[in-house]
């Protein structure tokens, strides 16, 4: 099955302890389509300027991605300028260019209105919840946010909540939705009232899902130098919702393997600035890391 | 097989945001004994003042911890005083008096000397190494230690370090020990020269283990509400060397069933202030959490 996915495609600078590069493609939608893109067909809804090459568009269709909803408009691309010292799970903004970006207003084109999956990127609630307007009765909607539109929108955002299956969400700004130092309270109290899935993402320690009573904890994969983790959360979304809708099987048991798999997939990303490593990936790569996790986490029972 | 372990017993006063307790029993050892006492013997060598109850070396022994070792002095006994915020991780001491603990000079008594498993928790290294020369053909070594030691007695660490078979140490101390920001280099370096497995606490998010080119993670257990994570690395200390000294085996496979033990009873010690929660725990409690730490865990292989 396919996934809709609307977010932003964008040009990153990037400083890290371990180097920089500079106006390299970027955005959720991108990281994110580019990491689902192993497991299953995505179609891209996103808005560029005048300026984006067309290489990167190619590159992305390679990989099977319908850019068919990816709109190109005149004006300057999104641009983000960020820093992140020796604590990898703290970006700091140097400069926000928004651009084109400040006027989306996703139109989703008649062909991608029946997708069954659909991942909602971190923009504005109220155009995500104008997305799920558009589409015609999907199987399983995911939705990612930020703290910006948890202090900005926060009605919005909990309209959109009722809506969603599943919300990926950092740990700090689950503990600020629900306004709860307590992580297994402010996950409780977010699903309450909400999705009936919520995973928090807890950057170099893993992740922690929450589904009716039951809780799994995934670590995140040990690795040596972590090169870069702009796109980290985005890799984890596209590698979760892409094995979700590989198999259409969206049970508690397979979305335990679909976070393994978002965890594999956000492994390979940090490892290199950009795109780079995350685009370049044999199916074998992904399964031998899969099977790596099971190593890493494997204690026999009483 | 029997344990010896070497720390302080202590009268500790503690505040969380969750309440507070004054003049409780603590220290390391105390701690480590009640959690291992429930998987093993434990023979404990420490120093009182002649302010100690009766009664607190009573409970002890009535969970079959040999307090032979247990010196009682003139003075007073060890005291300290702690805050923690919401940050559970983090304590903030307010006040420290050393009082008998500063000349505690740990003699072994005869009838200790052929424990076949060791624990020596965080004391100065020169007295955990003077410890390892009145000991006898032990099987297995284990120690703890601290920033203060890592900063005022590197030297004599790193002598300890060569004689010991498992360090266990949080995860800020191991970056400073090797002077390395990437957790992964930091435990490669560590493990070059020194213990043949590291484990790394990281509080709330769990341990990592390095042994040869393995690497084990393990969960905390997710809790609503941590009172008072006070004595919760002793704690796991106890539960994973109660159980290795309990099968005798120290396997790779068997020191990870040993970290999720002793994860296992660091998540009922923060339960409470204290002993309160740790020294009240049936078998049956704790292999029901063991099993849940197999739920919490578990996903299905490719």
């Amino acid at each position: 099955m396919s996934i809709l996915v609307v977010g932003s495609v964008a040009f990153d600078s990037v400083e890290t302890p371990f180097g920089k590069a500079d106006d390299v493609i970027g955005g959720s939608a991108t990281y994110f389509s580019t990491s689902a893109s192993y497991f299953s067909g995505v179609k891209l809804v996103a808005v560029v300027g005048d300026d984006f090459p067309e290489e990167h568009i190619r590159e992305l269709e390679k990989k099977g991605v319908d850019t068919g909803g990816l709109k190109r408009v005149p004006g300057k691309t999104f641009r983000w300028k960020g820093r992140y010292d020796f604590d990898l799970n703290q970006a700091h903004t140097l400069d926000t260019q928004l651009n084109v970006f400040s006027t989306f207003d996703p139109e989703i084109p008649e062909s991608y209105k029946e997708s069954p999956f659909v991942f909602l990127a971190n923009i504005d609630p109220d155009l995500q919840l104008k997305v799920l307007g558009q589409v015609r009765n999907p199987k399983f909607i995911a939705c990612d946010t930020m703290n910006f539109w948890i202090e900005g929108k926060p009605e919005a955002l909990r309209r959109l909540l009722k809506k969603v299956d599943l919300f990926v969400i950092n740990e700090g700004e689950a503990r600020q939705l629900a306004g709860e130092a307590s992580l297994v309270k402010a996950a409780r109290s977010i699903l309450k009232d909400g999705p009936k899935t919520l995973i928090i993402k807890r950057g170099e320690y893993g992740a922690l899902m929450f589904n009716g009573g039951s809780i799994f904890a995934a670590p995140a994969y040990p690795l040596e130098d972590i090169y870069d983790p702009t796109g980290a959360g985005d890799s984890f979304a596209g590698g979760l919702m892409g094995y979700l809708a590989n198999t259409g099987d969206t049970s508690e048991a397979s979305i335990r393997k679909a976070i393994i798999f978002g965890s594999v997939m956000a492994s390979f990303n940090v490892e290199a600035f950009s795109l780079e490593r995350l685009s370049s990936l044999t199916l074998e790569q992904i399964r031998a890391r899969y099977a790596e996790f099971k190593r890493l986490t494997h204690f026999e029972g009483l």
